[in-house]
C-alpha cells in the first residue's frame, strides 16, 4: 500500500473487516504486506515482497515511478489515483498491456459508483454514443445548498467547509478542475479514445448566481456542474461546465455530496448510476473491489449459498388510511389502539367528506405483525367504514 | 441460442452490429451457430456445435432440461429466465460449478440495470446490508400514470397495454409475482442465502388507489411497488408490496416504466442503479454483457486507444440570461441577434425590477460558437446592463 491518509487508512480497516469474506469467497487471504509513506517503509522492497500494489498517495510524483515499476514487474495496481490517470493514463495502461499485469481505477472516478466496471464490461458488447456525469460531489453539495436556500455561492462554500464537503483550498473543485480529470479517464475508456486532461476544456461555478439558480428553477430547469463526453462526427468532445437539466433528466435529482454517472447507448437508451461522492470509506470500498477482482477475476458464477433463515416478521415504518365517520373522539381511538400496540404516529393528514372522514397516517418502525393486529382492532371498531388500509413506508435512511 | 421471441431477435441483431468490435476487443468473433424453437433445430445438436448458449425462450419446460445439460457439458449459459432461476437456480448454480461453466443472468433482473454484476463483482468485498427494487417497469408505469393524471388503476392499466408496457395478461406483473422472482434472484446473490421463489411473499397493485397516491403525496410520499431485500436478525427478509417512499429517497424519482436498484453496504452507504426495465433490446445488451464475460473473462486492463480527434465546437442547447433596461423592443432585439444566428428559442421569462428587466430564455440546439457570436452581438447591446450569463442545456433525450 502506497500511502496511508484517509483513504489509505479507511482501505485498511475496510480490508481487515473483510479479508476473511474474502478469502472464503476467492480462496486466497489479502493481507497489507507493506506501506509507503513519506516517512516509513521502502518502495522496492514492498513491490517484491507484494503481488498486488495499492497506491493512495495521489500526485503525479512519485506515484507515476512507483505505479510505472509496479505494472512493469508484473505486479496487478489498483489506484485512486485521478491525476495520475487522466495526465499518464496511456503509458500505465501500455506497461498494463505488456506486461499482462491489472490496472484497476474504480476509485479514481466517482466515488463508489461503478461507472468503470459497467462500461468496460455490462456495456462490452455496446456502442456507447454519449456520457453525462456530476462527477464532483464538492460542487454538487454547493449548488444543491444555494437551490434549497437561495444561499450565494460564497455562503454556501463556506456552509459546505464546515461540514467538510469542501477542502479549505477548495480551487480543484470548484474550477472544475477535478470533474475534468475524471472526465478524461471515463472518456478514455468509453470511447477507447485518446483523451487527457489536456484535451478537456472546464469551468468551474464559482460565478454561478442565486439569480441563476432561481430563473432556472422558473423554467423548470436545476443547474448541475455536468461533466460531457460524447460522439460527434467521427470525433469525441469532452467538457465540464455548469448545465441545466430539465426535470425528468436522470441526473436532475442528483442532489448534496452525490455522484451519478448517465452512459447512453442506442441498445440500452441509457443506464444511470449514483451513490455518495468519494469519501473515504466509499473510495476504500472501490479500490477492495478492483484488489478483489485483480485477485480473481470475475467469473460468471454464483458461489454456493449459506445457512441463513428466512425471516417473516419484519419491521418496517407504515402508511395507514381509514375512512370513518366524522365525529369527536375518531382520532382519539384510532391513536389510543395504536399506542396500546406500542406504534407511534409520524404524520397525520384528516379530511371530513360529507359526513365521514379520511386519516392517512405515517407511522415509525414496528414488527409487522403487530401492526396487523391493530389495524385488524382499527377495522372493528363502529364508525370506521371500510377495510383500512396500509401500506409499507421506505424510510430515508440515507443523506 | 434456444428461442427466437422479442429478446431472442433483438439479441440476434445486436449481436449482428457487434460481432466485429468485439473480436477485436475479445480476440474471438462471436457467431450463432444454432437457433431452437418450437418449430426449428435440434438441441443436442446445437448444443455439440456451441461454445455457449444463450437461452432466451423463458418457462421452466424445457429451459431447465437444456440449460442444465449445457452446464454439465461444461457449456457456458446466459439466460434472461427469471422464472427458471427463482425456482430452480440451486441445481444450476451447482451445475455450473461442478463443471467449471459460466452462468450469467445479468438479463433476468431489472432490464438494462447491471444490478447482478455490481453486487458480484464491485461489491465483491463488500457486505450487503439491504437491496431495494423497482424491478417491475409494469407496475411502475401504471402508478407513475396514476400519480401524473389522476386516474384510477383499471384506466391506467389500460393506457399501459396500449402503450405496450402491459401485456393483454398482466397477472403476473400486477400481482408482483414477477418482481418476487427477481427479488428472490437478487437476495441470493447480496446475501449468499438460499432464497427461492416461494419464500417471497408479494402483493400486487390492483387495490391501489387513486385516493392512496394522492394522500400519500400530500404527505410528501410517493407510492411504488417496492421489492426489499434485508439482513435481519442473523437471518434475511425478502417480499414485495406497494410502499411509499419519501422525497429524498432515491428510487421515489423513478417513474414511468423505469428499473432501479438501490443496494446498502455500510462502507458505501449506497448505490443506486437505473435504466429503462426490460424492453427486448435492453434485455439483448445485458445477454449480450454476459456473452462477452464468458467468452473473455474481464480483465481489470484497458485495450489500446484509436485514433479518434477531439471536437472542439459541440452543439448545445442554451440557457441565457441578460439584464436589460426595461423598455420597448428590448426582447424583439435580442430575439433578432438570435434569429440571424439561426437559434431559435424555446422559453422565456421576462419580469421588470424597478427600470430594469431580466430575461431569462432557453434555446433550442446549436453551434457553440454560433452562440458565442450572438451573445457578443447581444452584449454589445446599449440597453443591456452586463455580461449576459450563459449556461448549456442538457436536453431530455429519453423517456
Amino acid at each position: 500500500m502506497l500511502g496511508r491518509g484517509t483513504v489509505g487508512s479507511a482501505f485498511q480497516e475496510l480490508l481487515e473487516q473483510r479479508a476473511d469474506a474474502i478469502a472464503v469467497d476467492v480462496g486466497r487471504r489479502p493481507e497489507i504486506s507493506g506501506v509507503l509513506t513519506r516517512s516509513q517503509g521502502d518502495f522496492a522492497d514492498i513491490l517484491e515482497r507484494s503481488d498486488l500494489i495499492v497506491e493512495v498517495m495521489g500526485g503525479i510524483d512519485p506515484a507515476l515511478d512507483h505505479v510505472t515499476r509496479a505494472l512493469r514487474a508484473g505486479k496487478h495496481v489498483v489506484t485512486a489515483n485521478k491525476q495520475l490517470l487522466s495526465q499518464h493514463g496511456e503509458e500505465l495502461y501500455a506497461a498494463a498491456a505488456e506486461s499482462g499485469a491489472q490496472l484497476g481505477f474504480e476509485a479514481a472516478v466517482a466515488g463508489v459508483v461503478p461507472a468503470i466496471r459497467v462500461m468496460r464490461e455490462s456495456l462490452a458488447g455496446a456502442h456507447i454514443e454519449r456520457v453525462h456525469g456530476i462527477v464532483n460531489g464538492t460542487t454538487n453539495f454547493i449548488l444543491s445548498a444555494m437551490a434549497r436556500t437561495g444561499a450565494s455561492y460564497d455562503d454556501a462554500l463556506r456552509e459546505a467547509q464546515e461540514l467538510g464537503f469542501a477542502e479549505a483550498d477548495p480551487t480543484e473543485d470548484v474550477t472544475g478542475k477535478d470533474a475534468a480529470a475524471k472526465m478524461a479517464i471515463l472518456a478514455r475508456l468509453a470511447f477507447g479514445a485518446r483523451v487527457s486532461l489536456a484535451d478537456v476544456p472546464y469551468e468551474g461555478i464559482e460565478h454561478v448566481t442565486a439569480d441563476d439558480i432561481a430563473y432556472a428553477s422558473e423554467l423548470g430547469l436545476s443547474l448541475k456542474l455536468i461533466g460531457s463526453a460524447e460522439r460527434i462526427d467521427g470525433g469525441v468532445a469532452v467538457g465540464v461546465y455548469p448545465a441545466v437539466l430539465y426535470g425528468g433528466h436522470p441526473l436532475a435529482p442528483v442532489s448534496g455530496s452525490y455522484n451519478a454517472v448517465t452512459i447512453e447507448s442506442p441498445a440500452i437508451t441509457e443506464i444511470t448510476l449514483s451513490g455518495p461522492g468519494a469519501g473515504g470509506s466509499q473510495t476504500a470500498s472501490a479500490v477492495l473491489g478492483d484488489v478483489v477482482s485483480a485477485m480473481s477475476p470475475p467469473a460468471v458464477q454464483t458461489p454456493p449459498a449459506a445457512d441463513l433463515p428466512i425471516v417473516k416478521d419484519v419491521e418496517s415504518a407504515f402508511y395507514l388510511y381509514v375512512e370513518v365517520a366524522d365525529r369527536p373522539g375518531v382520532l382519539a381511538q384510532v391513536a389510543e389502539i395504536l399506542g396500546l400496540q406500542g406504534i407511534s404516529v409520524k404524520s397525520v393528514v384528516q379530511r371530513g367528506i360529507g359526513d365521514d372522514a379520511r386519516l392517512a397516517m405515517v407511522m415509525h418502525p414496528v414488527l409487522e405483525s403487530k401492526f396487523q393486529a391493530a389495524v385488524d382492532m382499527i377495522e372493528r371498531l363502529d364508525f370506521v367504514r371500510s377495510r383500512p388500509r396500509a401500506i409499507h413506508v421506505i424510510e430515508e435512511t440515507f443523506e
